[in-house]
């Protein structure tokens, strides 16, 4: 008898970093790191865990809609669903009634990113291998089988699609060795948070030079003033040769975003992140013209591949930021990657929160290895808080993320911390409540 | 001591639709055709209506986002909501956690939809006039602070904005009473949907032009040569004076939408709606230069304002369908009307479901009188099922909407109907599901 899926489980899993401002910018002044975890179970218990991210309050509506979605899922045959995964996301996003809510965005599309990863994890387990190596190792038209062309043909053709796998794929092997030998790089946000003192940014941006990273990251978009002498002191701190990207998450006109760059110039930013509204294709193609040579990157609220194509047609962006769960996982994600390297933009995805890291990594490896061939310009966020609740956490040395070997996304939370910060019954939540 | 909200109820409404294939189209062949039902209530008994529209499935999930927003509203006081609409807006869509959830679309905005709206109706009632002539009525400057403009500035200023209300000013009364006498003209879909026969559409479309419509509108995009059989069905049936609107639902990419539109082209339809991915501004744009001199027309799934005014710079669409509870209810929908009265194009709110023609009839009136100052090109969309479970139903003669008069937004279900369609409790379920 086929083994069936027998549950999709959602549990609402939340940590109060709001208590210590990690996590703080001009947008975001008090997130509680969060995700709606998902567990895939069959009913010859095989196991897959994925997650959602969010940032607090209304995570149970994102748990909501997973169960929504479950109804879609469990009694089907896993082996049918992992042999065809275009088909299966096609299922998630397409459901007659359940595509309203979107479609394709917001609570329901992050839903179903949370269950699609959940299913490549159970797959990668079942198969013994991490996610970027399953991925890489595939054939060309096994992946463009993953791709949901119906929005896409007007900029990526399957035979494009194809073409650019199969142009890949003679150096594969070489890449993986290199990978497995030298991992990939990483940027850390940890010094920049709005929330920090400068003794703290200094000390931080100091620390991340040491440790090896080429990159960091500063929050801005509050208050122009201090975004200057905050910039300031971070140059000054790390030097010249070390990028500093800065990111106003959203908090910016198209006009504002111009002016407020202007000021920020001389100090040198490598890249503005997410200047102004994530829906704004003309206005993020408007800045990026404007603020040149400093580079325009977005990504992580871009909320499906058509938004994402069309950032890719209108020269909008020159950093492509994907999210291990705001577009729908795994399967869309390659659609993504396949935009990005048609267009030729470098892929530096967004990372931190919970269990970003350690979902993106997967990607941005199955990318160097299998997609785009190169790590030019490409570069994993990587934000040093929470991977200790997850039973295969990201492993940075030397500024540079080792390619993970356990079987699976490495999205798992150890049982006791999941126990313990789930919302709103777990220790750490009646503990809080108490205070 | 002030008169505060001391509650945001939200029930699951839904209706059985999907028995008898009313509402099928290309990308919803079943809906069961629902509401998320939000009543807000004062400390001095005072109660306003509002409703989010859905197809079915899911609307829970919408219901658990109105619960998630309602304690941002409780233990305000109402005067102060009231006068300050615009920050009342900004505060459920800013909120810094549940914004993640969007930002801004989706499920998080369909549920801000419910209680704006059901706040405005609070608002109408109080002041004792229809939402329409309330807003009609309205100060220029007042009108100008519900925008939110800090992502529009670069298409709309708030000079701007008032000006071409100023403009609109002088003429206010002299519109209202042709309202009154006259009505709004509006367009029937009755004779369209896909689950019909041949010989009801043709019966159907005869019926809508005796009742006095100039413009009808027929589903398409399942299959082409239905759809050219169909099409010259309907034309052959009413004529070649009357309109013919046809409706994809989304169901294309942009190539094939050009090309199955040269196979309908000889039977002129007037419009093509929703032509491919409603989030594709620069796809809808290459497909209105393709099929000129049709229109297109697209809006029910335009999820925010900074999409309308992307769709609006990039010359992407003919005719603006505003949604009633897509982007956040009326606040939202003045910001929609403005930018379209600044881009000269003519608004057709999108309408049926449950409730939306009751609602939107009030944002046509308004931007009749007060906005746009012109009912040309202009034309809201009617559907004749349903009304009957709303305490002030549309009422429509001679294909146009008469002008509602009772206090409010005419988003009152009756509580006979409320109960029983509340799912999965209400009567009306119990029976469904015992068959």
């Amino acid at each position: 008898m086929a083994e069936l899926i027998t549950a999709v489980e959602a549990a609402d899993i939340r940590f109060p970093t709001s208590l210590d401002l990690d996590g703080s910018d001009a947008m975001n002044p008090e997130p509680d790191y969060s995700g709606t975890y998902v567990t895939v179970r069959t009913g010859a218990g095989a196991v897959g865990h994925g997650l959602a991210f969010t940032v607090g309050r209304g995570n149970e509506v994102t748990v909501a809609a997973v169960r929504a979605l479950a109804e879609l899922v469990t009694g089907l045959p896993v082996e049918e669903v992992l042999a065809d995964l275009g088909a299966f996301s096609r299922r998630l996003t397409g459901d007659s009634q359940l595509r309203w809510l979107g479609p394709e965005k917001g609570v329901i599309h992050m839903a179903a990113a949370a269950i699609v990863n959940a299913v490549w994890d159970l797959y990668g387990r079942r198969e013994g291998k991490p996610v970027w190596r399953l991925l890489a190792e595939m054939e060309p038209e096994r992946l463009v089988s993953l791709v949901d062309f119906r929005y896409l043909r007007d900029a990526l053709t399957p035979g494009e699609a194809l073409e650019i796998l199969r142009r890949a794929e003679p150096g594969r092997a070489e890449r993986t060795e290199r990978l497995l030998a030298e991992g990939f790089p990483a940027y850390t946000t940890t010094p920049g948070w709005l929330g920090y003192s400068d003794e703290k940014l200094v000390r931080l941006a100091k620390e991340a030079v040491a440790d090896g990273f080429t990159l960091i990251k500063l929050k801005v978009g509050a208050d122009p003033e201090e975004d200057v002498r905050r910039l300031r002191l971070a140059r000054e701190a790390v030097g010249p040769d070390i990028r500093i990207a800065v990111d106003a998450n959203q908090a910016w006109g198209v006009e504002q975003a111009v002016e407020w760059m202007r000021r920020l110039a001389p100090y040198e930013p490598y890249w503005i992140e997410e200047p102004t509204s994530p829906d704004d294709i003309l206005g993020h193609a408007a800045v990026r013209e404007a603020v040149a040579p400093v580079k325009v990157a977005t990504g992580e609220h871009i909320h499906n591949q058509v938004m994402f194509k069309q950032f890719l047609q209108a020269g909008a962006l020159d950093v492509l930021q994907l999210d291990a769960s705001r577009t729908a996982g795994v399967t869309e994600n390659v659609a993504v990657l396949l935009l990005a390297a048609k267009f030729g933009v470098p892929v530096c995805p967004h990372a931190g929160g919970l269990g970003l890291c350690e979902m993106v990594q997967h990607l941005a490896m199955f990318d160097y290895v299998a997609v785009s061939g190169s790590a030019e310009g490409q570069v994993v966020e990587y934000i040093d808080h929470l991977h200790e609740h997850f039973t295969d956490p990201v492993r940075v040395r030397g500024g540079r993320y080792l390619a993970p070997s356990a079987p699976g996304l490495s999205a798992e939370l150890r049982a006791d911390s999941a126990a313990a910060h789930r919302h709103p019954d777990g220790a750490v939540w009646r503990r809080k409540d108490a205070r």
